[in-house]
């Protein structure tokens, strides 16, 4: 019987590898505009090398492309970059299409609901409450507070105990199937992969580890009711 | 002959207090919106004071804040302030009024325009663009750039040197008595005090330092005007 259905949060329930892309771009084009003097496809891809090496949090990100493309530091193309990502960012943070109308269908089946997600608390709670599908949460697990990253089986068993359920009680979702998928698995969860996204090709070695695949979130309601509908026939 | 007006940016050309008490305001509506345990008042002086211990770039306000209410960390109401604090900001940061017609006044004067600031040099840019008011710049000198803050005089002898301008053919404007005013007359530039805002009622003991005193920025292109038709009638 599954009782709650746990949710990965980027690029499963929030459009977040989109939006980047679409932010950068028009940081650069931005940076561009008030004068920086590098064409768009050099000053993208150094910035793209840049985030891979340092990271999607490093706070620095158009100070080091300015030293990276050997310019002098200029604080006005900073600012234009700062401020094509952030007005970008604001304007098309979204969900998933079908997020909404599937976490309204699980509640109404009575489903609890949980996110289980990695990254900076702060940055993460900031996409739920823009989006505003906190309501439909019953908790919201982020891996940073006990100081692991998916897929450590310790982030599914804490989630696990507060929200007072057993692992054969639990569905996860995720775009990923390292993170997601398998580190669900090892604590006995059923597990959806949400094959979408940047990771919708990704190196198939554990999908072994996937009881469902689907390319649609919106599918997640029929595999509850097949799941529990099974069981009661036994 | 006054060749060159140079402009203080926070709270001369850009309502930057008002502005600032507007979206802490809402960050703190946004907090107890969100489930913050404390009342309005108790909240908002709180973090009033916090800001003013520990100054107003100080990048972990509201994480500060809940350690000074006894409240344990929580990133949801964090993150609800940041979004409460940014959206605000971004809506409505705009100009003093008075100073697009102003600006334009004095380019059709053929009169050369400046900013002479203090603050973080990206931060103060990112309002000079989101307002749009670059345009009418010929030079922005930033003093964090000198490792000096106004009054120092090396921040206007800078301003004049990079502008190619002598003090005497060179007015200032700003709101602050002792850092805008009084700095610029070390120099031997002429100087206009702004009385707006909260520096309004300021400490008058550096009021002799300043050549005029307005209380609305329009009045600028008059006094360019009297002290260039003065000089020709010599």
């Amino acid at each position: 019987m599954i009782k709650i259905v746990f949710f990965d949060l980027d690029d499963t329930l929030i459009d977040t590898t989109e939006l980047a892309e679409r932010a950068r771009r028009q940081a650069i084009n931005n940076m561009i505009r008030e004068g920086l003097p590098v064409s768009f496809e050099e000053a993208y891809q150094e910035l793209l090398e840049l985030i891979n090496e340092y990271g999607s949090n490093f706070p620095h990100h158009f100070d080091y492309l300015l030293r990276r493309l050997d310019l002098q530091y200029n604080p006005k193309w900073i600012a234009a970059g700062v401020i094509g990502y952030h007005n970008t960012k604001f304007t098309y943070l979204n969900t998933v299409r079908g997020v909404r109308r599937t976490l309204l269908k699980l509640k109404e089946m009575r489903i609890k609901l949980g996110i289980i997600t990695d990254g900076n608390p702060i940055k993460q709670w900031e996409k739920i409450l823009r989006t505003e599908i906190d309501d439909y949460f019953d908790d919201v697990i982020i891996s940073d507070f006990l100081g692991v990253k998916k897929p450590h089986s310790k982030i599914f068993e804490k989630a696990l105990s507060t929200c007072g359920v057993k692992a054969e009680e639990s569905l996860m979702v995720g775009d990923r199937l390292y993170t997601d998928i398998y580190g669900a698995k090892q604590v006995g969860m059923t597990t959806v992969w949400f094959r979408y996204g940047k990771h919708a090709k990704d190196d198939l070695d554990y999908l072994s580890y996937a009881d469902f695949t689907i390319e649609e979130i919106t599918k997640i309601p029929e595999i509850v009711r097949g799941l529990n509908s099974e069981e009661q026939l036994e």
